[in-house]
């Protein structure tokens, strides 16, 4: 297993991806890196020699600011674009972990890294935790900001076997995303797609969902299309973390709140842990021939561990392999 | 000023409206009411005479299972439809209260009660609180789930009319919800909307938005399509909701979190109330010649009481007649 590693997309530069690279060496025998970014920079934080670790020297860095067709025209030397480039190149790479902007990486990996046959478009599938203790998949979130039904389908079933695959999840409970739960609600797209959804065999499609219930743990991936899906995670994201702070706030207001939250110390760290998203890996692309796992551009060394992880996961599951099956087996239903 | 109530919208019978109705009664000298629905049970509900209330008998009832369209032309005796039909013929009637089903109402208002001369479409526009303490409008929120980008650019002038004259707010900051911040961001449909508002000379339009900053204080107004907008107001509340219940869960695991949880109680009880959207009143439709107040369905009595005073103010500042000269200013710089 080989994995290239954009060492310089994130906000924290490349120490969090050198850590993490070295933490998983130790645990994966089999694994070895390509570890793309300013060659100098990424030697000194790995301080000695490891066995399994290639440099790739790219000495600039895609920012937030990048518009995507001008970072892959002339951003070339950037440890993002080099990194794809690599991955598309190198036969023996079996994916890419980047932590650099989300809008250039989609971009690039779209036009760059080959498609799994019949795939429409690639698809963000970032998963959250649910009050009762379990996860939810979120896919559009956020890579198709204009969709078709049969898109939105086809992030089902890539969805539905992502869940399977890598969470053990034997069969997923699918729901779209839409204004209200009943089967007329929304627009023409959510209403032809819940028609697609209801009539695919292989989808343990559950109907429409509204977004408030994200978390309720009825649900274990929602379908979007990439524009409410990005709505839906930041909010939910944005909303417990301004929740959050709040309360922090709050606490420091007055003393004998203070004093309350010492003897709830570990429970609000808790609580924290539990909405910090990082916590659950990066975000996969679905439906590209490789893999491809977006990191929060803040992560720490922890986060991209978690997304080392979830890379090995996926190709250690033959994933692509079911979702293309499994879009055969829907194609001969439908004709 | 005279209000028709829906007596019978919510899912607690009529008692909240009644109730609600009769403060409302003490504090303005100068409103009546029209009570829609079940006579004997309002009468009963009201206890004894009031001067200033009228009564009209509706026994039947619209329920979130119909169908707008089939509510509108089979449930005529519901205390909803009936509603909207007095507000519609009843010339002395300045406004409309209801906790009843969104889809028939706003299909009702937009069938039978006129719009204000060139408002494409009336749109929904409730308020939220931030974390800085103030309050931010979202318009629209599920009124309209297929947009152009000409609506979109209404809503913002409607919304800026109503923050300014129901809230205060001399200069409504206005934003666009987006899936990100830079001006090329989203489909067609947002990128178009971005252009419109940006040439706007009265809205004091300061870009894109995310999701994820709604709560920031940054912005008074943000303007969507009412698909997003819908997702976005639901999976706040619904954030927000789950979190607080997950920590009052996790309280109640540990004697020593009980134990803290006492000296906090004040707090935590604030930072519900902080997170009840009811106490910032109901969703005002924006671009009906009559006012339209739409509390929540599980609204009590101080919740309807905050509808009631909302649609006290907008009548009061003459909004209506502000935004037709906003809508008429915009259109000739626009020639």
């Amino acid at each position: 297993m080989k994995l290239i590693l954009d060492c310089f997309g994130g906000d924290k530069g490349c120490a969090p991806c050198v850590e993490a690279a070295k933490k998983a060496l130790g645990q994966y025998p089999d694994l070895s890196f390509v570890l793309v970014g300013d060659a100098e920079k990424i030697r000194a934080e790995l301080k000695e020699e490891f066995p399994r670790v290639e440099i790739v020297h790219a000495p600039d860095v895609v920012t937030g600011n990048d518009k995507p067709t001008d970072a892959i025209r002339l951003k070339r030397e950037s440890s993002m674009i080099k990194a794809i480039k690599i991955l598309r190149e190198d036969e023996s790479a079996d994916g890419l972990i980047s932590t650099g902007p989300t809008g250039v990486l989609i971009a690039a990996a779209t036009l760059r890294i080959g498609r799994i046959d019949g795939i429409r478009r690639p698809a963000f599938c970032p998963i959250l935790p649910t009050m009762r203790g379990g996860i939810v998949g979120i896919c559009d979130s956020g890579a198709n900001v204009e969709c078709s039904p049969e898109m939105l389908l086809q992030f089902a079933i890539m969805g539905s076997e992502y869940l399977k695959a890598a969470f053990h999840i034997s069969t997923p409970r699918v729901a779209l995303l839409n204004v209200g739960t009943e089967e007329e609600k929304g627009d023409d797209l959510h209403r032809e797609a819940h028609k697609l959804l209801k009539a695919a065999e292989g989808i343990n499609f559950v109907g429409n969902m509204e977004s408030r219930d994200l978390l309720s743990g009825n649900y274990d991936l929602v379908v979007c299309d990439g524009f409410s899906g990005n709505v839906l995670i930041k909010s939910t994201e944005g909303t417990a973390l301004e929740l959050l702070k709040k309360i922090k706030k709050d606490i420091y207001s007055r003393e004998i709140y203070k004093l309350g939250a010492l003897f709830m110390k570990k429970m609000f760290e808790e609580e924290k842990r539990f909405m910090n998203y990082q916590n659950y890996g990066g975000s996969v692309l679905l439906g590209t021939e490789k893999i491809i796992v977006k990191g929060h551009g803040s992560s720490d060394a922890t986060a991209v561990y978690k997304c080392i992880e979830q890379a090995l996961n996926m190709s250690g599951s033959s994933l692509n392999e079911k979702i293309q099956k499994h879009l055969e087996r829907e194609e001969t239903t439908n004709v």
